[in-house]
This record gives C-alpha cells, sequence and structure tokens, in this order.
C-alpha cells in the first residue's frame, strides 16, 4: 500500500528511482509565509553530494528546482513539490547482473514482494531516494532555525575507529581492497522547547527511531544512554534536576516520556558498510544456481557511505522536529 | 493532537490511566472470522503481571474483558473493545510528591506540555498503559499463529549481566539497596514469509524501531547486526545467498531493503533502569527550589521491569508483523 | 481496514453493538484544559433519546460516563473514553428473522463483506453506534462554543411536508399504518472565523459531505445553494461582497474554495424514511427462497427517525469544525 | 496542515498551480504489474480538455508524463509521478484584478487563511488542478476495467433544462450575454462486487461525498433517491429483494449501510455556475472599498465548467472505488 509518506502534519511524499528520468518530493503542510528559494535546497543537496574524494563517483550536479507552492518568495500553503533531473545514467552497465541475487542488496526482496523490479541502478531502493529527504530537509531546517533550533550532526565511528583524523586513510585502504565499511552518527539538536513530542505512539524518540531505521542501510538507533543504559542502575541513571530545563547528566538524551525536556536531544544511529563492493561474493541467479557477483567495471561504488550520511540524518531529524513543533500547537486550548 | 493509535490497517487505539477507573483498547482493522476469548487474551496479561517474586507488589487481576466486535466466539470486522478495570488503586501515597519533578520520570514533560497533570500513579505516563498492548497483542499473535508465524522473546541481558541464571539474585540484591536496574530484550521471529514490510517509510525495522521506542523505558534498538555494523567491512557483514530464502549469516536481521527476506528476523531492544527508586534522590519542587525525593513507603516500585517487558515487546512485534502481514495483500494486481 | 476513525487532529473512534454489553468512542487529540463533565455528555444524549413519543420505544437511560482523559474536572489531553451501557435488550426477538434479507437494510451486506454478522438489533449497523457521536460530539460543542461558535439545527421538511407544526400528526398517521417517513434536516452555523477548511481534499464541504454522508439512512448533502444552483445563473449565483465577511445572499453556503468567508454556515441532510417497518415485505431468504419480511411484535421501531436526527448532525458538524478550528492553527509560521 | 493527499490504501498527492511551471500528481499504492502508459493518461485528459467550442479558449495540450513507478511499460509498486507542464500561460492580465475580492471566488478566502494568495489564474484554487485527478484517475480506472467495473456519466442537467439536445444552444447563448450556468452530473457504475465500502466513517457513499465536494464549484451530492428520499413512505423506499443481488427498484443507489449491494451505483453531483463571468459585478477591493469587478479582456472564461466536469467525476469515482476494491481485500481472515 501507499507508504512513500513521511510525517503527521508536516508530510512528505518521495517519488522517483535512481535511473528514471528524475526524482521529487512533495512537502504537504508546509506553513504559508517561509522565505524559501531553491538555491537554499540546492545548498543543503551538496553537502550529500558523492563525487568527493573517497566517495561514489557518481556525478551528479542535484539541481533541485521547486515547481509550485512558492510565491513571489514565500510559500503559500499549498504543497511544495521539488523535482531533481537525473543526470549522468547509464543503465546498460546493470544488465549483465540483473539476473544475480546481490548480496546484502535488496534486489531480490524487492522482486519476491511486487513481482516485478526496476534493477537500473537499485530502481526505488537505491540511496538516491535520500536526496528528496534532505531537499524537504532544508525547508524544515529552516523552519527550526526560526524557532532558534540548531541540528549539529557528528561522524562518531568509521569502521570501528573513532578519531576521525584517521577516517579517510581507512576509508581509502579499504577502497583499494575493493570492499566498504559502516560508520556512526551522531546528533544533537539545542533550542528545543519543553514539551515537544506527542505519546504514546508519536513520542518523540518513538519519530526519530522510525525516521532514521526508515534510512537505507540503517542498522540501529539509540537515545540518550541508549544501550548502556541497560548495564546502569536507576541512582546512576536518573538525571538529577538542577533547574526545570537543565539536569546533571543526559542520560535520558533530552526526552522523559517521550516529550522533550529542555535538555539537548541526542542520539545515534549505525549504518552497516556498503552492501555493493567491488570484491567477488559466492551468490545465486534467480533460477537458484550459485555464480559469483562482481560489481560491473566503471559502476559506481561508494567505500563507505556514512561519509555522506550526517546531512541526511539532519534532514530526517529536522523533519521530525518540525512535525512535532506544530503538533505541539494543538494541544492546549 | 491524536497520537494513541498505533497501526495501519490493522490499528489499535489505547486508552486510560494508571488509577483512572479503567484501561482500554480498540482494535480496529481486525479480520472477521478469527476465533478468540477474553481468556487467551487473559492468558497473555499474566505474562506482564506483577506480582511476582521481584516485581512491582501490586495486585492486578487484569481481568480483560471484550465489550464489542466479537459474535458468537468470532471477530465480525467491527472494532474490537477490550476493557481492563484498575484494581487495588491508592492514589493518596502520591500526594506528597505531586510537588516534585521525579528524577528520570515524565510528570514534569507532561506538565509543562499540557498544563495539567494527572500524577496518580503516573496518569498516562505509567506503564500501566502497555497492559492494553498486550491485549491487543494477543489478537495479532492469534493472526500470526494461523499463518505460519512464530515470535519468541529473551532476557539478554539484566544490569550488564548476560547470565540469565544469576538475573534473580542480582535483582534481590538492587532491590534491598532501593536501586533498580536495566536490560536488553531479544526477539526472534520464525516463518515470516518473504516480502513483508513497506518501503519507502514503512520498512519492517522502520515500524519496529518506531513500535520499541514507544515502549516506556526503551532507549535503543537494533536490527541484525546492528551497532556491530558500524565496525564491519561489507565482504564481512554481507550475508551470501545459499538459496533464496536462506542467508550463509544473519546480519541483516531478516530485511532487506526493508522487506523481509525469509531469514529469521532478530532485533534488540535496551530497557533504562526503572527511574521510580526507594533510595532518596535529589531534586527541585515545582518552585524551582530543592527538596529530596524518595518514592512513599508502600508505594509500588519494580526494581526490573525488563522482567515484565518480554510480552510487551512480543505484542508490538505481533502488532507491527500483522498490519505488515494484511498490507502485503495490497501490493500485486 | 479500520474504518471506525473520523477526524484529523481532533479525531474519535466508536466502537459496539446494539445489543452488546456496551458501546463507546474514544477521542484524541481534544486540547487539554477544557471543563467537562459527564452531565453534560448525557444532557446531549437526552436529546437523541427514543422513548419519547412517536419514536422508538426502546428505554435507554444512555447514561454515558467519562472514563479516562479528565483529570479534577479538566481534561489533560489524554485520550477521553466515553463508555455507555447498553441496557433493555432483548436479542430473542431477532431470532426467527434472522435467516431474512431485510428490505433497505444492511444485514445482507454486512454478511457479505465479512462472512460473518452480528444480527441482534442490527449489531455494529444499528443506528445506536450515532449516540457515542453525540457523545463525543457534546465536547467538540464545548470547545467551539468557547470560540463563538453556535450551531443550530431545524427539521426542515419530514415526508415531504415543510410546515413542523403537522410533524407530529404526519407521524402519528404513518405510525398506525405501520410504515415510516424520511425528512430533510438544516444546519446553521454562526460565528465561525474566515479561513477555516483545508483545500484541496479536506475543503469543509467535502468534510461536512463525508461526515453527513456516514449517518445511517443519510441520501444526500447540499450546501447552500446545493443543487439549486444547477439552475441558477453565474450572476445570480455569485454573492457580491460588502464587507469582507457579509456578502449580499449566501449562495455559497458560507464557504468559497472550501474555506470558510465569515458568512453562516449553512447546509441540509436527506434522510430516507426508516427502513424497518412493522408492513409485511416481500423479501427472500438467505438461501434465496421467497418469503415475507415482518418486523417481529414487540420490536422497536422509529417510525421516523429523522425526529431524532437534529442533535446527530449537529454533533458531526461540531467534530468537523473542532478539527478544522485546530487544523487552522497550523497554516501560518 | 497537509491536505492535498486524497484516498487511503491507494491515494494520490496533487500540487501545482495555475500559472506556476507544472501541475503534478503521485500516487502512492498502486498495485505492481498494471500496464499503463503516459497515452492511456493522455487520452483520459483530452476528454477535460478546455479549447472546445463553449468551454474554456486556453489551448493546453496537457501532455502528461510519467516520471516513476513504471518500468517495462508496467507499474513496480513505486510511487507513480505524473507532471504536466503548464503551457500559454500569462499571468499579466491579472495583475489589474489581484486587488479586488473576487464575487464568488475563492481568492479573498485563501488570502485571508494563509496571508499570501498566488493571484495568476487562481493559484491553488484554480480548477486546474483537477486535470491531477483525471490524470491518476486513468489509472484506477485501468484497474477497475481488470475487474470489470465499468462508470459511466451522464450530464442531467444544464442551467434547469434536462434536455440534452438544448445545451449547446443554451451555453451560446450564455456566453453572448457574459454569463454562465451551472449543471448536474450523474454517475453509474456496474460491475460492482458485493460488499465494497468501509463502516463506520468510510461508508462508500461517505466516500464518494467526501470526492465530490472536494471538486471545485460542486455544490450538492445524492446517491439513490437521494433528497426525494425524505418525502417517500418506508414502504414505497425499501428495494425488494429478488434475488441476492438484484432488487426490484434502486433507490438505495447501490449500498446498503454504506456497502455495495451488487445493484449499480447511482449518484449525482450538482455544480455552481461558473463565477467568473464576463459581465461587471459590484465588489469591494482588499481595501474594503466599492468596486466594480470584471474579467480582463482575453482572460479566459468557461460559461459551463459542468460540460468538462463528467471526466472529472468519474475519475474521483474510480479512485474512491480503487481503494475500495484494494480495501475489501483487507477484511477476512
Amino acid at each position: 500500500m501507499g507508504s512513500n509518506r513521511f510525517g503527521n502534519v508536516f508530510s512528505i511524499t518521495t517519488w522517483g528511482e535512481s535511473h528514471g528520468k528524475a526524482i521529487g518530493v512533495v512537502i504537504d503542510g508546509c506553513p504559508a509565509g517561509l522565505e524559501i528559494s531553491s538555491e537554499e535546497i540546492c545548498f543543503e543537496l551538496v553537502k550529500r553530494a558523492p563525487g568527493k574524494p573517497l566517495t561514489s563517483p557518481r556525478k551528479e550536479p542535484d539541481n533541485a528546482e521547486i515547481y509550485s507552492g512558492v510565491f513571489e518568495g514565500k510559500t503559500t500553503g499549498a504543497p511544495i513539490s521539488i523535482i531533481i533531473f537525473n543526470q549522468d545514467v547509464d543503465s546498460t552497465k546493470y544488465e549483465p547482473i540483473k539476473h544475480l541475487l546481490r548480496p546484502g542488496h535488496a534486489n531480490y526482496t524487492y522482486f519476491e514482494k511486487y513481482g516485478v523490479f526496476d534493477y537500473r541502478g537499485g530502481g526505488r531502493s537505491s540511496a538516491r531516494e535520500t536526496a528528496c529527504r534532505v531537499a524537504a530537509g532544508a525547508i524544515a531546517k529552516k523552519i527550526l532555525k526560526l524557532n532558534g533550533v540548531e541540528i549539529s550532526s557528528t561522524i562518531k565511528e568509521i569502521g570501528g575507529c573513532q578519531d576521525a583524523s584517521l577516517f579517510h586513510s581507512l576509508i581509502e585502504e579499504i577502497e583499494k581492497g575493493g570492499d566498504s565499511l559502516g560508520g556512526i552518527i551522531e546528533i544533537e539538536v539545542n533550542g528545543l522547547s519543553i514539551g515537544l513530542g506527542e505519546p504514546i505512539y508519536q513520542k518523540m524518540e518513538a519519530l526519530l527511531a522510525n525516521a532514521m531505521l526508515s534510512l537505507p542501510a540503517s542498522k540501529g538507533f539509540e537515545i540518550g544512554s541508549g544501550f548502556q543504559a541497560a548495564k546502569m542502575k536507576g541512582s546512576e541513571h536518573n538525571d538529577l534536576f538542577l533547574t526545570k530545563s537543565m539536569t546533571s547528566s543526559n542520560h535520558s538524551g533530552g526526552v522523559l516520556g517521550g516529550i522533550t525536556s529542555g535538555m539537548p536531544l541526542n542520539f545515534r544511529v549505525a549504518f552497516k558498510p556498503t552492501s555493493s563492493i567491488k570484491k567477488p561474493q559466492d551468490t545465486i541467479n534467480f533460477e537458484g544456481d550459485k555464480e559469483v557477483f562482481s560489481l560491473p567495471e566503471g559502476s559506481r561504488h561508494d567505500p563507505c557511505l556514512t561519509l555522506r550520511a550526517p546531512v541526511i540524518v539532519e534532514a530526517m531529524t529536522a523533519l521530525v522536529l518540525t512535525d512535532c513543533l506544530l503538533m505541539q500547537r494543538l494541544n492546549r486550548l
């Protein structure tokens, strides 16, 4: 069923395949009166762009254009349609591997689910869809900024290493071997007012977990103390109130009962290593026979998607927070 | 705004406070023709019940009754209303602490959000609400069973210890000190067909993460390799296909691209230690003055909620899977 | 699928069958801080109650009780559960007719749809469900009142007659013949601010039409000039602006482009005559054989449901307007 | 809030303004495996196209293109994005009237609601948006056809006249006087299986009424006997069952209790006369001063939108029916 929509009162619907004509997003529920331009959206997209050293060599200018919902530079309350035309697309490389089950990849599950699969560049399952999230996130970020909210992201870990100065050499090495690495992104949000998040089923952390696990290659989400919480005593874990919006520690990660507490929002997302690697791997074909899979020569290959993830994780955070900010307008008489 | 509903085509709406007259759940979208009885629901509720050694001494018989949607022992397609009357409720104990910000607790954020808070027993923020999830989960489990799906849960870790034979002595000890412990629950699901989960925004793992982080005290979710994935190489992490539904390993945790792959679904949820502890803790009151908080004598105190969590996590899993099982009926012509 | 929920940000979920233990409604999204009591809800229910001369002789005290969401007399933002226990229920009368397709009635379509039907008193298809709408409507009306909005309803027509002074004699007569009459209800709403209603698919009139056609026995909806509009010229139909919120006429019925204009909201709903009549009627049984259907002796029979409809139509209006009033909070930065 | 989406499991989201770069629709939830081409969509759009004698002289080729969701001629289950570029757009004509409240038009209510309005060609409030509905409807119609369902539409009445042979002369005459006419469209659907429509709040007639009143200029909806039902006796109105799917009459219009009965679905929609007319009309400007409004020379003017309405009403019908057809897959175990 329809499942390409995200958000409650501020919602996005994304569409498009990796090797189709274009990809796009419709933002429905953006308040009227916001100044926004295509340039501001492209500014965010650049942060996600591959073609930088060590990331996938696809040369996507990713020129987002606003097709509706903005008049004389301001949002009108009508849906905002943003379209990014696909360029530099060569689908012929995917022909020789389309009969194979790609290890760690969704081509087979998509085929089993729908009975048909647009295999070109990964089709709808491609991480290219995240460009639409980033475009919509640019608008959400602007709303947040007007509300004094700031999102910052850090690459916490790449391939088990937490020393950022080593990330590039690590990836260079793995790249040479035709392999890939995963990583962890951390987000901190400052400036949130107390009271955001909608119990019981739209708690702040529930919405964030949902947003993050909808990202391709994500395998885990934790807020505040996260998995470490399981090892602590209550007397250690409880953050003690110093003032109404400041606690002695922040194991809660900025939420209590699913509602923001006034402390910084803090969470982490784990990403697996890119499944598409150059190293040959054993697999089977759609008939069930053993074959060897290796990425076709010249095909795009991103040895560490985590490097491009921060702006994407920020975008999803911004979408959730904007939605919560608006929903909170509804809770009092 | 309304946020007490969970699920897409098979949905639940829960209501009720810890110390109100009753709590309840309305299940909307249960297919007609399912045999179900109040006894089967109570059977699940017993697994969640406190009053067992080492868990909160509230004596809740938790006698769930079906009020609608079932005729001559079978569901009719109409909404199923299940009500559990609250018993053994004494709200007077909460009077002396209602002016305090409870450390690690949601009483203050609820108050800031809504401007009013039913503090008795934690009101709507109490884990008592999870009884409604378990009741609805009993029905979802029955549907899954008819489809050959089986959910099993394990307490993976309590207070950092992974040896299950030590759990009870650990908790006994922490209980004596008036403190509490957290833990990790692991779920494995077998018998799922390939193709469940709805990309892009209703991916199986996104729905599960959402469900799990909506649970009180949960701090993290990971599927398959989870946070460990961030430390692995692609060539290690990729599960190799042996047959179309069997891979050499299960780092994916049973999903590829948000869609079940035929391998067992496998994930973990981290819970913090119970925030309500007997040990006195520094805090402030609603006027901002320093005070000491300690749970009133004779008030309920559960030193390790994780012990009661398995059936709750199973219930949320069952709700998600039933929803996905039904949604999958819509994807082909 | 789940379809017992109505409303966007202020939503209701109703449950219960005519001859079950109880019926009820969960209101999700009611703003916190509203003073409300069971008495105020019962006050509305009395207006709907049968047992008055010329309406169905069921003696339902319809004593609604609030089970959650209200603390110290005020709403808390948590879901409000209202339950009405069914009384004076005797299902044995329906046994002898349960094998028949009731003319104009939903018993056969329900059975075909779900494969099972709780035939007792019409089960879920009974107009008894509307009591839940009225209960929820009582809360919505209170919110509207605080916002200066007033809803008034008129019985415009009964059995083709528009002279209200003749309604009772008309119905008395039809009652004697074991037959029934339909009618038309008109609503006028004053005090609405300009700007309510959400284009394109949640236009005010679209939400109202949806609400009204969800009522049992309703066959038509028209706003402002309604079906007469089709006979007019543009120059006659266009309401001329005298001031920004007053026009020379009100053919629009208070909406322009799906948004309230400041003029009174005005619409009508047509109801068919009650399908359950005492007069014998030809029909067939579930095997397809010809039989004669007549309502069992002593069974309830309401010769003109339209008499009880005003408070129900008002309730649905109040639910739509409250939803729109809240949604409008989201449209500007 | 977001309100540009229509449908439950088969949903559309439309975007775009009359004089923007393009308009478009994203269809989310279309089952995979459906053969569809841009040509088939354009075939439907032609039926709606103005530029025919007596309708608005805009020369829109309305060349719809499919941007996603279709691979090798078949739907893939991914969202289908259809885009129609706007051509022949000249916004300068609207400059001189942008400060006026247009009689019968939404320019003022939009402005009051959002604080900003894209006045060019009516912006988002323009009937141009209905082209997107027709495009999506083309896909829905194809699904229905595969299921043996056929929708037919008739112009029942124009300006009070029911003789179709006189329609063109009537409109020609009104056109000369710079005025406009309304009308009534009737729909009949054959081939529907018994059981479609989801009680209580997604009854077939509730969904249809919602769909129809979301159309610009629509003022009323009635199903089967409609407003005439209010004048009938129960013994006359009840359709007597001859077989399980055939009744002696069809006052019900093909639904019982919100569920299709097997008889033809039959309903009517009333449209007001076009509000934009050439005849000068008294009005006020945004400052509240009296002025005279007349459509600028050379601006588009459609003396009878009802002439173009059939394909639009058919499209909305097709969207509702496809949604119901899919939802019905969920109701049994």
